[in-house]
């Protein structure tokens, strides 16, 4: 267990901010690395470096990365779920370096895309698909206020399990975080 | 009331093909005319031609025509809902032109592209924007032994009625319809 001082510390140390173009190898480094276990994200385990960063990247999302250390810890993107009459709700994903897990990082990053999204407007956020396996995940967006409020059954081609549920999960962003 | 026998008479007539180039200028009057009322479509009702031809006839998607009479009267597509370890679930998006509705079109389509996914291997057909008070939608999924399994509160910016629930739909393919 990390002793909640030596937790602060790094967290204080986490920067979030806007990705730029320099950032680019660090967030594949990322994304290849948490996609390749084929256990919590839909993305072809194997994607290629220009598929991945053509979809993380994507003109229509916002993408942001953690810093720590002037390390790249991990990184997350934020847009509309839908177009037009459904743009006012928000989605995101999040990915964090295997390295940096259990410090906090994907929270700091779920509060931070929180505030961003209440800021630009949006009324609700949610996820399409949060594998039902993934309890981390899953405890996560229910200590930030999300609700399961829908279930896939069988959508996730799971590496070691098969097919398993999904979750799909919302939250309304009527307060700041 | 039209009355059975001239009801099947016109589902007789009724073909369902892939779409062809020369298509475009029918589908998109049936998509501009769809999504103007803003009442159970997701895209701006104000939606460009270009912007509505991409996303329908988009190479990721399968595009269909249902003819009646050498009239176009409706068009669907079929794609994968998610990418890599999701893309054995099928999304699905219907348009009936206004002139054609009521005549059991939409249930036709729809009973082609559930033999169509699972021609195509698809284990299941998931809708994610079911508009709440999109009656004739949901009478009609649920008949084809779609079930609600998720919902989406306030999700759709309705025309007229404001912020509306959306639901999830979602079917197992086991079975050729």
């Amino acid at each position: 267990m990390t002793q909640p001082d030596a937790r602060n510390r790094r967290r204080q140390s986490l920067q979030i901010r806007r990705a730029r173009k320099n950032d680019r190898p660090a967030i594949w480094q990322i994304f290849r690395a948490v996609v390749a276990t084929g256990d919590t994200y839909v993305f072809d385990p194997k994607i290629s470096r220009a598929k991945a960063l053509t979809y993380w990247l994507s003109p229509e999302a916002r993408c942001y990365v953690a810093v720590s250390d002037q390390e790249l810890v991990g990184t997350y993107i934020l847009k509309q779920n839908q177009p037009g009459l459904g743009s006012h709700v928000a989605n995101a994903g999040f990915m964090v370096a295997p390295s940096a897990q259990g410090r906090g990082v994907g929270r700091a990053m779920a509060k931070h895309c929180l505030q961003e999204a209440t800021r630009l407007g949006y009324r609700a956020m949610q996820f399409n698909f949060v594998v039902a396996t993934n309890k981390t995940a899953l405890r996560l967006w229910e200590d930030l206020g999300f609700k399961i409020v829908g279930r896939l059954p069988g959508a996730f081609r799971h590496a070691q399990d098969g097919f398993v549920d999904v979750y799909v999960m919302y939250r309304r962003l009527n307060r700041v975080v």
